[in-house]
């Protein structure tokens, strides 16, 4: 499983993934789920993916390899919903091919999500969501993020404190990792490290660095696990008791 | 949709369970899912139940109308496995029954899971969770809970807070209510009122209480969900801040 979240906040955009990629319990490899694409100081996409890794090494592989070419390529598509389109073709593509062998399917699913995010010079940050049907959505102000993965466990806290004027640092980037915490607790098959990229809105100066990645050493993420696990279990117990129990 | 969650600590058992069922977004409706079966005295049993309606709906009108017959019914088997047998059976008629029409199926799940629990006079409390294939696991000392339908948001906490030596007041009853609210916040096909139902350990004297139903209006399911909340956004403001972005 995987578990990948984006926001487009105002402030600009975060990226966030787990590497874990499982085929049944006994065959877990790390594998990292989020891909940089950038002309530095014109544009800086991020592309998650969670679902089919065969589909989105390939799809990879091909919007990579594609970027030598003529045609079309997330450098050269003229707006980011371009881009959405461009990786919604080329998902279709993969899962048709590879879903061509009839009988050999086995009842495999083949289908892959894919957030991608970013910024091209001209317009504003936007971030997509691509189906594994190749169609896909955009965040707006009214629903600044989206999750692709095991998205449940770490929903409740990126709703109680995600609005689109959230700033960047410190409160998205903490949330965002509280939100992997309870995922990573209450899911075996999403593992650290964690790859985390912010993108200010409008900045192109610097270049799009690497991913920033969050490990099982990592002294910050070990004191919020701590402070978190131990500020909740002060607020469950501050909560006040039921004085309907007292009959 | 439907969340129930129940479990066996060492005090005792607890049962809740929201009431909204539904059938697409624009039909949805109110049904209990808590159904009660007892011997004042002498036997306690609480039945849960997530999935088609009209499965659970004629699995609980077989077991109740069976009370009256001469065969074995919830209130005469010998212990609560006897009982988890007899629901696993009576859902694989139902269900056998139902499925039946072939062509008319029209991709139709007609599963069911089922929690029961309580307690049968010369044994101590039990809790089964039985799948929509008619078997069941039973909850142990290191598995003291189940949940069944819409789970995954209200997961985390229950993970955090309860262990077979958790009290049941207030502990496990503050910890149901606060899973429940992440539940309701994040899937509008779950919805109040809540059941909850508390039963002691080996304590026959007082007959089985009908559930304790918790509504839009309950001043203190509302204190407990503003406490929760704001003390969430407390405890998420005093985290530390990343020092690994300050480059």
């Amino acid at each position: 499983m995987t578990y990948c979240v984006a926001m487009r906040l105002k402030a600009g955009l975060l990226f966030a993934s787990d590497t874990r990629t499982n085929a049944g319990v006994d065959h877990i490899a790390s594998f990292g789920k989020m891909h940089q694409f950038q002309i530095p100081h014109q544009r800086e996409i991020v592309l998650l993916n969670a679902g089919n890794l065969a589909t989105t090494q390939s799809v990879l592989s091909l919007l990579r390899q594609r970027l030598q070419g003529e045609g079309e390529h997330l450098l050269n598509v003229p707006s980011l919903y371009d881009a959405a389109v461009l990786v919604g073709r080329t998902l279709k593509e993969v899962v048709a091919r590879d879903s061509a062998g009839g009988g050999l399917n086995q009842g495999v699913d083949f289908g892959a999500n894919f957030l991608l995010g970013g910024q091209i010079k001209g317009e504003g940050p936007r971030l997509f969501h691509i189906y594994p049907q190749g169609n896909f959505i955009e965040a707006t102000e009214d629903t600044p993020y989206f999750q692709i993965g095991e998205s449940k466990y770490g929903k409740p806290i990126i709703d109680r404190v995600i609005k689109y004027e959230t700033t960047l640092l410190p409160e998205a980037a903490k949330c965002t990792l509280v939100s992997f915490d309870s995922t990573i607790r209450s899911n075996l098959s999403v593992g650290l490290p964690i790859d985390i990229v912010m993108l200010r809105a409008n900045q192109f100066e610097q270049a799009m660095q690497p991913p920033h990645r969050i490990g099982r050493e990592d002294p910050y993420f070990s004191r919020l696990r701590e402070g978190w696990s131990e500020g909740l279990r002060k607020v469950f117990e501050d909560l006040p008791d039921e004085p309907w129990f007292e009959n």
